[in-house]
């Protein structure tokens, strides 16, 4: 939703083996520009940690700054407790363009971007430094609410846990465009291909009832016209 | 999306200690219908594991056929060549509904159904068990494509990797509703509140190219209508 304007970059987001695509190599895309474009084009993660052994997978906010990525709970959320102790996570974000319809079940697909990063975490704890991270993740779910809005206090910076990663090593993959059926069931043409968009749409902005009356800012309305 | 018409069950969805909500306990859903809604309700779910010690979390699409989640995929894809040894998985299936202004930066949050899904993943080989979970997969993804497409051949059918997760363990959780300020904020009265939803909707059909005039059929047209 954000436009990626800043320079390309060649440098390769997949510097060892277990963030090189395998499957779907065709679908993997390595410049860093395509990364930025589908964190930015996000509003949620599914930041993924190991504990006592087994995998754990939350939903949770971010926000992207350069090459940082932010997330952040309360101190008391399990996964940020993990990750705080500096493990290693891995963070996707996935935004769904579509159903492919194939002419066989086989083929049928889903236009996607996705973007998984694999790096440490570390926590934020120096003030200044949380400060500008929980405006980069205010910035990122709620553009120019961190102006609007009353800024965190000491006891709500207390409360907060900020981690960042380096977006130093990531998967993107992208798929865009038809199904890739088969030449004899295309020559059959017995079923019918094609895609079915999917998007996500922003509605009408719904007041707080203790509001009612009061005219919605600009920064809310700019979004819900999808920006 | 696909109503739950299934009776509900008063079992409990969490019972050990890794899937207990401990933040936003109030948050928590425990009973097996809304775990069905929220998983028939998504279309691709984050699917997470260990690998060499490391978590992994990758998108992929998945099924549900009552109190069973079915995974797809290559056998090729380094996930489920892991989950088929039988190790543990982490799923997370997460709808994003709005997000919520606060007058504080601090209460900003977000509106969200979300299931997390912890178990052991088996694979499924034996011919007609696979068959039938990848019509689960399928009328899942594209409701009507299993009648209407071609069915898998015995060679694609070994090309694909079926993965079964029971629903016995699971961590809903619900937000709905608007912001939840500090009394001194709402009197205070000096920034907007309210919710901006957000929802994902269908898009008009794009049928493939080689098919150009041929009717869009009724199972492609009533999903884009929202069903």
């Amino acid at each position: 939703m954000i436009a990626v304007t800043e320079t390309r970059s060649a440098e390769s987001l997949s510097p060892t083996d277990r963030s090189t695509i395998r499957r779907g190599a065709k679908r993997a895309v390595t410049d860093r520009a395509a990364l930025w474009a589908i964190l930015d084009a996000g509003l949620v993660c599914h930041l993924s940690t190991v504990v006592d052994g087994a995998p754990l997978v939350l939903p949770t906010g971010y926000g992207r700054d350069g090459d940082t990525l932010y997330l952040h709970g309360s101190t008391g959320a399990l996964s940020l407790r993990t990750a705080a102790e500096g493990v290693e996570v891995c963070v996707a974000v996935t935004l769904l363009d579509g159903v492919v319809y194939a002419r066989s079940v086989f083929h049928h697909s889903m236009n996607y971007r996705s973007a998984v990063i694999h790096g440490s975490a570390r926590p934020v704890v120096e003030p200044s430094a949380k400060l500008r991270a929980l405006r980069v993740l205010t910035e990122h779910m709620a553009p120019g609410s961190w102006e609007h809005a009353r800024e965190p206090n000491a006891k709500e910076l207390a409360a907060t846990a900020v981690l960042a990663v380096d977006l130093a090593e990531a998967a993107v993959k992208v798929r865009t465009g038809g199904p890739v059926d088969d030449a004899e069931d295309v020559a059959a043409n017995t079923a019918w291909a094609g895609v079915l968009p999917v998007r996500t749409v922003w509605g009408a902005p719904s007041p707080d009832d203790a509001l009612a009356g009061a005219p919605v800012p600009e920064h809310v309305t700019r979004r819900a016209r999808g920006r």
